[in-house]
């Protein structure tokens, strides 16, 4: 009777997902919409609506039994003050009071965040990261996103913008990266980058999806591209562990779904690279949640109010 | 009357020194002793005790006045069970229960801890990073220490072994350092590698201090090491501040001593790496403590009992 719902979003590069989820974060109805049709403030908030009115409906809820919207954000966000500082990827968006206009326009609570910190929250609640405290979450995808978990909760940094792992530097003079700078993690490993590498070494186009098939059936070139992933990702990571003498680092996002032969040579190049007292002690697990963290973490934002 | 005083403790690779500091953690006395006479447990007990019973001798006091004894210790430390895992720089500690043994023959309470976690506490309680929330506090010296402050207390990490920057790697298939491991920051910046630079350059011996004299006299040579060893360090804290969206970074130890010359080419080269909204809001600062950091923090250890 009284039981309520939230409403999940999470924008992303290629997709709009919109969720109705339930106090538990089980997901109750679904739709998945392209960003490009949400490119202005105002398609995104009719589209919202519409998704909010079409669950309503057909699951025969009311308004009044909505909790509340939460939205995870490819980009810098103040999650404060609900304002949306710029989104790389998709142009138009400048310094936006989102919340503000969704709030009046939707009368329900709204909250935002970056979708890597959404991630990270999802993760830390109910997936890999659980039970942990200092924790790394990555997602690995055309870009390389991140969030932190410290002393078991999330933590932001001065500008809630923390967790940029993708722009750790790991060699000075090193490739350009689209962030403006140059050696940064993300260079090295962005999906960009690795599709560049397959395409040079199989002289044609291959997913990241064919490209674990072929590892997985003993490929030694696709074998080769995954083992110098990993040892990038490695080489990155122990300097991150030596930093922060984290329990864990959890990994998720298209990439990620390499498995075994990217996640073993990420492992031996950490253990090669990093402090003995710190090594000791830190596990590299899959993230669990795959597609769903982002929704699922946006839920969670809305329940505890984050 | 019923003052109070503390005994603090800082242990470097090259000095031992041992202060008696009122509650407001002015120093009232000091000894400087050589390391090498300490380098077995027995030795160090017994420098202690001469140290105190001179100090309570001199200063009209009674054992009871003392509140406790704090170590700053070189090496990684079990600071809840009071364990010396090891010193990178003097032989024959191992697993050593030093906080029992002191406890024991001293009949005072003793806490003990890293050295540069000391100096990142009595920086944060008292010097230059009053008043940050994240911070990292760093030593260059002959090995690259570092702490952190996290939503404004020490962050410890689970082995009480964070804040490693010293060993976050900069380059891959980079220089070896002391580690094991290659291309960390403290092989470019430690000391030994300025130094052995600093020969080449100048086909003779000089010291930090007689480099940093150069730089000032606008010596083309030494302003160049300065720029060298500035870029290094603004490489890889880019990629701390993209990770933690710190409020400051305060930079100690025997080589910051170089002053502008060294903190300016920290600086561009940070400004140049990190992402705009994390590098808008850094500081970048000198430690204020100086040599007394590590005999302040260890005061500050004992009397809030961290």
């Amino acid at each position: 009777m009284n039981k309520k719902f939230i409403i999940g979003i999470d924008l992303g590069g290629t997709n709009l997902k919109v969720a109705l989820l339930d106090l538990d974060y089980k997901i109750k109805d679904k739709e998945v919409l392209s960003t490009r049709s949400f490119m202005e403030k105002g398609q995104l908030i009719l589209g919202i609506l519409h998704s909010i009115n079409r669950f309503i409906k057909y699951n025969h809820l009311s308004k009044a039994e909505i909790l509340g919207v939460g939205l995870g954000l490819p980009g810098p966000i103040d999650a404060k003050s609900g304002i949306v500082h710029f989104f790389p990827n998709i142009p138009g968006w400048k310094e936006v009071r989102l919340r503000d206009i969704l709030r009046k326009k939707l009368g329900l609570p709204v909250f935002l965040d970056n979708d890597a910190k959404l991630m990270t929250l999802a993760e830390h609640k109910l997936g890999a990261a659980k039970g942990f405290q200092n924790v790394l979450c990555m997602t690995l995808g055309t870009g390389i996103g991140g969030g932190l978990i410290i002393n078991g909760r999330i933590y932001r940094g001065f500008n809630n913008a923390a967790g940029e792992i993708g722009h750790l530097g790991i060699n000075e003079n090193g490739l350009d990266c689209n962030c403006g700078a140059s050696g940064c993690l993300e260079a090295y490993v962005g999906n960009q980058r690795v599709m560049a590498e397959t395409r040079k070494a199989f002289k044609r186009k291959i997913t990241p999806e064919e490209l674990s098939l072929l590892a997985a059936k003993h490929n030694r070139m696709a074998i080769d591209i995954w083992r110098k992933t990993g040892s990038h990702l490695g080489f990155a990571l122990a300097g991150v562990v030596n930093l922060l003498n984290l329990d864990a680092i959890v990994i998720g996002g298209g990439m990620a779904k390499a498995g075994e032969v990217l996640f073993t040579n990420i492992n031996s190049a950490l253990k090669r690279q990093a402090m003995s007292v710190q090594a000791k002690r830190v596990k590299i697990l899959k993230a669990k949640l795959a597609n769903h963290a982002g929704l699922i973490g946006a839920a969670i934002m809305v329940k505890e109010g984050l």
